[in-house]
């Protein structure tokens, strides 16, 4: 078995250019017996608010020894720092200093040591400008694969310093409505929405109204998969990462009504522990 | 060499999202030592009969010890059983229980054994009604390919039992006709027909009329690769796959026909044993 | 650490169909032990040119005992020749006589010997008239990998005898104008020049005015990173590949400006060694 620790690769390079062959290619030359995966390089472009959220996912699969290489840097070629964290559970975290790997290292036990990327040593010399990926966080994700001590990267920072960003959340309105942001959309057109499963206390079959977008009011059931709902129903189902979405048997929820990344959705529960089969509404 | 075998993964989960390095993180999890290779992530939502080719032909190529891990599953979530396979050859197939990997277990000399995925031990919990890629299908490749015994994995089946589905065919009309369906569409715009060649006994230069799409009829040479006609020309050629392709040199021929998966297409044989070269017809 | 020589894949096939698992199923199967890295598998459609740049680009940061595998190859099916280089400083490059290989073999200090893969004994049979990546590239590149003497793979030819391409150039116009292409254009928009950084003595700072696309005249400032101008800015910038990109801050350059691959860019200087922060201009 290989003594390397695997790497786990996230960021929003897209797999139409050479970004992410570069990257790997410099991880590689450094860390050969390294294993690396990748989470996803579509992170919707700029996302730091759902790569955080899609790596903090992650970690509840991947295995306790990772490297987590998160790439996501708007401020590339700004003063932004590029950290490596380690945290309480023994997995390294790298990335740049905006908010993006937070979520992630809570999930694994909290921050043990945060050091900045300074040592130009374990640097790709020149540095570019714009793709410290490969000159900066990918040799230093190979370096920790293999063993080496992080706090030889470059100086150890404060964890308290670090930038945070609000996570998307969801608001409660009196008792029986929330508000919920629209965090992705994946390929079928299901919404995920900010809305974690274990805080709405929904019973399978209650008959919510749903408000988004430009198409007045609809009424959905929540169901517990898509089998129990019938084609072209537009229902809430928990999804993979156990937040609410709404999506549309066999069709694109998103599409059909005209949804994006970023929209509001406000619920209101109209109707618990009913197990009533309720169609569209008419006037959807 | 690593004692594990490799794992082949095909799915229609695209590389938009996370689900594919979800799936890798937990197999790497189990069997570290494993190579996984992506056969495609980009089978046509819900296509069942197009990954089942797919998965098919890619046996032709792959090593003898192989594990394939194929999840194309729209029934996810409903009583469709989850299975593996072990082939007359020694493969493992892991995959829904819908037909799809049914021609490629017959490719490696048949079934040998069946096994519905019903032991939770061997499930990474709480498993999503919408992702058994992650939660099942995915272990149960890992433990395979480090050597598990597969019964452990759940209740043996009858093979008999499994679920079918009708590959792609092609129809005979008259002894110079043949209808064929598109089964698949490439990034060039060549159209993949339900037509191997071996059924077919065209000669290079074969002048044939084909009517697909919106466009009437047209005449297409039979030709053994694009360097046998003229930038423009439609032709049709043995593709990769050993099918007919109706295919445009340095051109996009679906794109200019107007046709896509699923159309039908007719072709009738004009003249066999001819080299002259005839372009497009005057009425295209 | 594995004995084998690390493969980097480059190709035009795109992740839409299985063109790219095969060939690595089949050099799995030839070489278990070796890593493939894929650099990129959406060069444009035919670009033989861009995959050459990409190619090149990559040598500088990859595995002095690399292996690269590329395949652009309009000519599959004709008469031009599948090479392997065997380049001065010890890597090998495998792939079609047109072009391709040779900046990057150029870059690895020159061919030490090339050969023509005419040896049917390493081609994967039948050889598919369309498919050379998976039955003759492929598998020359994995028996290479593992320690193949080259000269088994067929005949040795002439350097000198290989089909060159001339690589994006640039033009002067005489001492303060330079004309070049848009040799690639990555997916936040930004457009990469045919200009190397070196060739153009550019001091940050500098007011250029840019002429390109249908929008007539713009001024713009070059400068080191993003960083250093304002959201909405469109400026030049160093790229990764150390070529004038031309680049809008937070937006996208091409679409804003209508540019596309293959568009011709005029630059001329107008003010160097200026620090003074220029907007875009008023007609713009």
């Amino acid at each position: 078995m290989s003594s390397a620790r695997p790497i786990y690769f996230l960021s929003d390079y897209g797999l139409d250019d050479d970004f992410v062959g570069l990257c790997k290619g410099v991880m590689l030359g450094i860390a050969p017996e390294a294993t690396v995966i990748d989470l996803t390089h579509e992170v919707p472009g700029f996302g730091v608010e759902a790569g955080a959220e899609i790596l903090e996912h992650a970690t509840h699969y991947m295995s306790k020894n990772a490297v987590y290489l998160a790439v996501v840097d708007p401020g590339v070629g700004t003063e932004r720092r590029a950290l490596a964290l380690l945290s309480a559970d023994g997995a390294f975290l790298i990335g740049p200093d905006n908010g993006l790997l937070v979520p992630a290292v809570e999930s694994l036990g909290g921050i043990t040591c945060a050091v900045s990327l300074t040592n130009a040593d374990y640097h790709i010399r020149p540095v570019s400008s714009t793709f410290h990926g490969r000159d900066i966080f990918a040799p230093a994700a190979a370096h920790l694969a293999v063993g080496l001590d992080h706090t030889l990267l470059g100086e150890v920072v404060d964890p308290a310093s670090l930038v945070r960003v609000e996570p998307f959340g969801m608001e409660k309105e009196g008792t029986n409505t929330i508000v919920a942001t629209i965090t992705s959309v994946d390929r079928y057109g299901n919404a995920r929405l900010s809305a974690p499963v274990e805080e709405v206390s929904l019973s399978f079959g209650a008959l919510l109204k749903v408000e988004a977008g430009e198409d007045g009011d609809m009424l959905v059931r929540y169901v517990e998969t898509f089998g129990h709902s019938k084609i072209g129903d537009l229902i809430l189902v928990p999804d993979s990462h156990r937040r609410l979405s709404l999506s549309m048997n066999k069709g694109n929820a998103c599409r059909a009504l005209g949804l994006r990344i970023g929209n509001q959705v406000r619920l209101t529960l109209l109707e618990n522990h009913s197990e009533r089969h309720v169609g569209r509404d008419a006037e959807f």
